[in-house]
Parts: structure tokens; C-alpha cells; sequence
């Protein structure tokens, strides 16, 4: 079976960022998504007091370079104001056209 | 301590599918499951309807040929039917016998 | 964008492990956590009963050195007792320092 090497870029952020973060994901280029809430606990942007609470945990797989996109923006403007971590991780995945 | 080199299989699918999924998976060589409750959106299969909603995240940790059967199954059974994706990462267990 | 690679250590027990599983990990060096409720089912340690059953999915981003050190303590007081599975993978993150 042909297996395409992707990446996935997971988010962690505040609940509150849902709809702004799968906005952004959307615009860096991700094709599609899966979101899981989630709980959690972390060292703080500004918002401190939001982040030991209801939290979103967002996937992605895409591009290498959509990967680029998306953490830029986050760094850029995110991780400075927000709860926030990302990290990525290599994936392989059958029918590579859908995320690209 | 003694790390063992395993896969981790994550099929992303509609809600509807858990039960059958759960079987699929067992009957191609996964000895355990975990299963969290998602939503997500992405390009589709024939049931368009029903993607932008209720999902499971189902992830086994298999040796590599079971990843490679369930993958198989998915991509004969499922892709051309469902809202499915599925994803594979190399991941590294203590005790990875209980795996296969 | 500069990433730092470190290490993403996924945990799967029983729901009523959450809270010593959450002091054991910040114990060992974990500067937060992310945690997603799950069910599950896997082959058990010694509490059967409990496994096929409420579950979280509790994940850290560390070094490599307090990886090594949760496995350990998961290996030595948790294994053999409790339903739990851990698994390590490569991740690459933004803002390394916030982790170690």
C-alpha cells in the first residue's frame, strides 16, 4: 500500500479559541480537521487565569509547508497573548491527495 | 529500561462506525483500543452528510504488519464508503509484548 | 521558525488513576499536561474489572530524560497494578524552553 508521509500538527489552546483557530487552520491551508476537548494545565501566555481549564485539542495533517504556515501564526500571533502549545509529528497516511 | 518499536494506528471515522470499526480492528490482530470522542470536518466520501459532526478517535498500538492489514481493510472496506482518515506514527512501548 | 525535538509520552489508565497520575508526572519533571477523556479496553494488569471502562488519555511533552524517568515509575508502581499503557513518540515544538 502507497503511504504518504504527512505532517500533523496538533494544537492545545483555550476553548474559547475554537472558532478562531480552525478559522486560521483553514486560511494556513488544512483541508480538514478532528477536535477533541480536552483539560489541562501549562505555563501561561498573558491570559493566565483561562488556561488551567476547558481546553480544545486540535489535529491537522498537512504539507510540510502548511505545517510551517500554521506554527508561524501561532507564534506570531498566539503564543504571545494565549494558552497555547503545538507540536508536530511525522504521519504516514493512505490517499495523500486529500490533506494537500 | 527496554523500548519496543511499534505503530500507532489513529482512524479518525464517523460515530456510526465504532462498533464495526472495533471489530475490524480486532479481527486483523489489535489486541487493545482507545477511543475518545471527537468532532471534525474533511474532504468525503459518499455520505457527505454525516461528516461535519459526531466522530470517534480510535487509536491501537499493533506491530507492523497489522498496521498494514488494517490500513488495507480501511482502504477496501471503508475510504470509498465513509468519512474515515486513518494515520500511522512509529511509537515505542515498555512491555511491548502485550501488543502482538 | 526554530523547532526543538523533544519527547510526547501518552498515557492511557483508568479514570480513577487521574489524580496520582497527574502528581507523579509534574513529580518527574513535567511542566504540564493535556488530558482527554476515553474509553478503552487492553489486555490488564491486575484490576480486571476496571479496564474495560472509563479511561483518560493523558499526554506530557518533556525531555528525553523525564520521559525516561515517567516510564520507569510507571513501570516499577503501575504496571503491575493498574490498567495503563504509555507510549513515547518524536514531536517537534515551538518554544522548546517551556517544556524542560
Amino acid at each position: 500500500m502507497e503511504l504518504v508521509r504527512l505532517k500533523l500538527v496538533t494544537i492545545v489552546a483555550e476553548a474559547i479559541l475554537e472558532k478562531r483557530l480552525l478559522e486560521e487552520v483553514r486560511r494556513q491551508g488544512a483541508k480538514g480537521y478532528t477536535l477533541t476537548d480536552a483539560r489541562g494545565e501549562g505555563s501561561r501566555g498573558l491570559r493566565t487565569m483561562d488556561w488551567e481549564g476547558k481546553n480544545i485539542r486540535l489535529e491537522v495533517i498537512v504539507g510540510e509547508e502548511v505545517a510551517e504556515r500554521i506554527l508561524r501564526t501561532l507564534q506570531e500571533n498566539y503564543f504571545p497573548y494565549y494558552a497555547v502549545i503545538a507540536f508536530v509529528e511525522n504521519v504516514e497516511v493512505v490517499r495523500g491527495y486529500k490533506y494537500v
